[in-house]
């Protein structure tokens, strides 16, 4: 299988991870957002909405959106629970994680880091703050109780929250503040197989 | 079980027809979010977040989040495939939906319908159009293949993607432009047990 990503992002790193630790085999393609390469029509063949990570399978059937691939690749493995509560749970946090803590995490990230926090973002930037603390204190609540979002077990909701929450302090949110979502980074990383964002 | 939502959300709508689809019993508690109902301390232990749809279920166990709501109710029902791919494909549009689809079709609706489009929120709604637009040609060029989102057989997806689709001429999109999408529309809308929303 092959995937398209851009190593410096979240939602790419998220598909790498999920591999990685289920020691799946893949070809990774590099994409070039700036260069126009998810804007070409055999790009836009594969995923009309032009966005990356996009999974490509051996038979030519693709695949979009980060959460949907990993729990594509996590399907029947220990990374995904098979009962309909449990992965339900999963799926809130994976819900959770694009609705109310990437849009937030990330794109201060993506305003402080590549952009170098020019002045006229400012107020998107400090406006993103607040949402993206709502977000980390809503993890840290659970995290007080679990070793990992849904229990005692890692799940494709810990690779999902992984991504964009290890790399926060980039975006300018504090993690000292977050003794719990601190501890959980630390156990997401010595999950066997784990390999960092480069 | 019990289903705490605004009948007025489109979020909300979601669970209220999948229900309805699959003729399941609840019990609808009415929630106003301007009266503070989601920021009391009892909602708030059931959701850390303070967000509706929340679904109780009869032993008191809670879940968030619309779609994880819905793929929750249809679990092992015809609305949800068993096999991986296709199961992740409903989940690749409900991921869409949240991220590429609601943010911007949703919110323009709510700057149009519900503050009656304020003069200072005018640059906020023209953005908005363009994002939602995007959205929409990437439905239309699907449904333009396929009876519903991901084929022949209605599935969560698309219970999720009808929710603000079908009222997103109240934030200023002209559906008119998207055959496809209004055919598909009258075909959900035709499904066993639909109801409307209120
Ligand atoms: N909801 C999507 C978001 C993907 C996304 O926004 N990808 C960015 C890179 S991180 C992208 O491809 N942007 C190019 C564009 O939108 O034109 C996911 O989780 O995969
Ligand atoms: N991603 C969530 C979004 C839910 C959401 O934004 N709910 C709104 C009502 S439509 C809400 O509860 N807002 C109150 C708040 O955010 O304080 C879902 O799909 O359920």
């Amino acid at each position: 299988m092959k995937i398209y990503g851009d190593r410096q992002s979240g939602n790419c790193y998220k598909v790498q991870l999920m591999c990685d630790l289920l020691g799946l085999q893949y070809q990774w393609i590099d994409i070039d957002i700036l260069a126009g390469d998810t804007n070409n029509a055999e790009f836009l063949a594969k995923n009309p909405l032009g966005k990356i990570p996009l999974l490509e399978l051996d038979d030519g059937r693709c695949l979009s959106e980060s959460n949907a691939i990993i729990n594509y690749l996590a399907f029947g493995s220990e990374y995904l629970p098979d009962t309909p509560y449990e992965l339900a749970k999963v799926q809130q946090w994976q819900f959770f994680e694009q609705y109310s803590h990437e849009p937030f995490i990330a794109v201060a990230r993506f305003i402080n880091k590549y952009l170098g926090l020019p002045e006229d973002k400012k107020q998107e930037y400090l406006a993103k703050q607040v949402g993206g603390h709502k977000a980390l204190k809503t993890m840290e609540v659970t995290l007080q109780h679990n070793r990992f979002l849904t229990g005692a077990q890692a799940t494709a909701a810990d690779v999902c929250l992984y991504a964009y929450t290890h790399v926060a302090h980039e975006g300018g949110f504090d993690l000292t503040q977050y003794p719990a979502i601190q501890n959980w980074l630390v156990n997401v990383s010595g999950l066997k197989g784990f390999t960092a964002m480069v």
